[in-house]
């Protein structure tokens, strides 16, 4: 139990667990039923109350939830409590368009808190740790969860946010920081810095990292332990079913534990919808099993795992998620910001540029880059230039990231036939 | 009683407030004493021990802490508890050097909740409302304050910090926001735009608006009132004793309320230091009475007010300070970023320009804008262009403000004998 926030439930016998997941599932069907006109206009469709599930295989008779279903709600259509309830507003962290708009109840808000503070715990973290929060406060959910988590734990908190790289680590220095929460490109970057800066990272006080948001590689993991000094540690979460806490890794790093007394994993084929067994990688679905305000019933992620049900070295009994390195749509996430290629698509063909064109995503200095390399009728140098500048700005102002972009000849991308392959992933991730 | 959070406080006796008041005040002299080296070393300056206090009247005894003081303190001197029992760090809000670091305990974050509740309520807000807080959040204190209050009150929090006016107005007619936290410069933007983008502010479902981190003229509250068609009111907090909390503005808006069981407010002469009369502008210097983890004791705030000692029709006994429009040093606040014109002194001298300059400060559309002049031997055009480029550059880096800077002729700046006036300040506050 050593290192465990809430060893009762982490550590739980399975069927006890299992027993409450579907008590708790129960009254999450009947909640969004009675609340939310979606949910019952979805059972209503298939021919199924509430009460007809009556074990948790039963689940999968009900359809499934997506993103698209939760945007076409904008803004408070699946709140299944009155905005009078509703103590926060977050929202997911689409780049442009509308975003899924997400409520939490105080009873919501303290569970998120006990979710955040195991993330924590797993990396050993206590009331004598002071912790540097670098996520952005806001309506992204991944700067107030840790935070919340860490004011559960009794550790210090420094809400780090909205600063530069060299902020940061005076920061870091100043204040002693012994963790740190931020995205993995972003602990790249304060390693690189710290090298730059001739800072030797011995003479830090971190010992430990907590790092989410974004996809990252077991080699972007090794460079963060070895620029910091410190253990790295991944953990999972999205702000349709709440933001960070559904999944963390403990100490032993064997998968991510999902905390399944609040949310009921499954993987399906994302092409046929079947559930997969444990062990086989495909789309993860999830469940709240807590939610007031927020309840979503079998949402589709769009993030490719697998489940592992072994029991762990560190005691606890929650199933173990792999890392996801992959996206069933082709959702790019990069430095943190999702994004569609048809988004980028939007904006060239605004510049009568294309319709040919690649997306190239790489890393310098592990810091996500993108080139977009676009076919262009231009000749002159001037122009060619002129009117690339003119959309890496409007590029950085519409989708909020800084691109490069590359005019090209006329026939130099391969247009294929049937889906064209848009993007090349070097990312190494 | 109406609209008031903590009655039994805001609407107190004041001669049961003033005993509460003593009992706090010999409680936190202990408590200094004991436990910040500073503030022993004070005492023992002017041979007082926190015992010899004992009226309110013999404060007066107590030596003034400065800014000056606390930043010799960076980071944790001042902490009056171990970082073991620091909940919360924030720092003021410096745009260069070291900031004052200050320290919060669960119970200093449980009254900080308290009293900015008390803001909010008084301005008719309940757990009906939905409050978008545009401050930001992080190490400055404006959007954790008014957020923990919020959440005590039971209203519905929109955390829409960092991000562009469209995006507050999309999320202010969306989500439907009734009451908005921000500066008012910031209001003044989103007034603006709405007019610009067409839209009428009758549509919105806003009703109120609290205004504080720089301060703001009649004329300003009523362009906000009239382009927003909200109540607009004003608030006082500074970082150095604890962020926004200190005073308020009840619906009769005659004066902003000081919470007196948390604050002891004294108005002195800022040349002589001596205590003045209820009516009389000076310097207002605060003593913490609650602080755990950071109290101060006779702090110049720099800030010149008056106090008045009548009651409000409202039905609070709280003492009330007429608005902030001066400073008693050279303190520039724009845009809610504290800036010291020797810091863009610094900055022209790296360049080689000057030492004459004259900073002006003039407002655009409701925004405050800065114009630095400096002489420049330079006569080319293009030469003093991109002179003048590179400078508003490095202002920008180092400062964190969009200033204007103008290359003039050599004597073109009169330089006066002693000290030089620098600021020319048409902003009308």
């Amino acid at each position: 139990m050593k290192w465990m926030w809430n060893p009762k439930f982490e550590a739980m016998d399975r069927e006890e667990l299992e027993q409450i997941q579907l008590e708790r599932l129960q009254a999450t069907l009947h909640h969004a039923y009675r609340h939310v006109p979606f949910y019952r206009e979805l059972f209503d469709r298939v021919g199924l109350g509430p009460g007809d599930i009556l074990s948790l295989q039963d689940l999968r008779e009900v359809p499934f939830t997506t993103k698209e279903d939760l945007l076409q709600g904008f803004p408070y259509s699946f709140f299944a409590v009155p905005l009078t309830k509703v103590a926060r507003i977050h929202t997911s962290s689409g780049t442009t368009g509308k975003p899924v708009v997400v409520g939490y109840t105080k009873r919501d808000l303290q569970y998120w808190a006990h979710l955040n503070a195991r993330i924590l715990m797993a990396g050993g973290l206590g009331e004598r740790d002071v912790l540097q929060i670098s996520f952005n406060y806001g309506l992204f959910t991944g700067g107030f969860g840790f935070h919340a988590g860490a004011e559960l734990l009794g550790a210090t908190v420094i809400p780090a946010s909205a600063m530069s790289i060299t902020r940061q680590i005076n920061i870091m220095m100043n204040f002693k920081a012994t963790a740190l929460v931020s995205l993995p490109s972003h602990a790249l970057r304060i390693g690189h810095r710290l090298q730059e800066m001739g800072i030797d990272p011995r003479g830090l006080s971190l010992k430990v990292g907590f790092f989410g948001a974004e996809p990252w590689s077991e080699a972007t993991r090794k460079q963060i332990e070895d620029h910091l000094l410190i253990k790295a540690l991944d953990n999972y979460g999205l702000a349709e079913v709440g933001g960070p806490g559904v999944s963390y890794e403990c100490e032993y790093r064997q998968g991510l534990h999902i905390s399944e007394d609040h949310f009921y994993p499954e993987i399906i084929d994302p092409a046929t919808g079947e559930v997969l067994d444990p062990g086989q990688e495909g789309e993860l679905v999830l469940t709240t099993l807590t939610k007031e305000a927020f309840p979503v019933l079998r949402f589709r992620t769009g993030d490719l795992t697998s489940l592992n049900n072994e029991p762990c070295e560190c005691g606890r009994t929650l199933v173990r998620m792999a890392r996801v390195k992959g996206r069933v749509d082709d959702m790019l996430i990069i430095r943190g910001i999702n994004l569609f290629p048809s988004q980028i698509e939007d904006v060239l063909l605004s510049f009568q540029v294309g319709p040919n064109y690649l997306i190239r995503l790489y890393r310098e200095e592990g810091l996500d880059q993108v080139e977009v390399q676009v076919e262009s009728i231009l000749t002159g140098r001037e122009e060619k230039d002129a009117l690339a500048k003119r959309i890496e700005r409007d590029l950085a102002d519409k989708l909020g990231l800084e691109m490069k972009v590359v005019l090209v000849a006329p026939g130099s991308i391969e247009a294929s036939s049937g889906k064209q392959q848009v993007v090349v992933d070097e990312r190494e991730i």
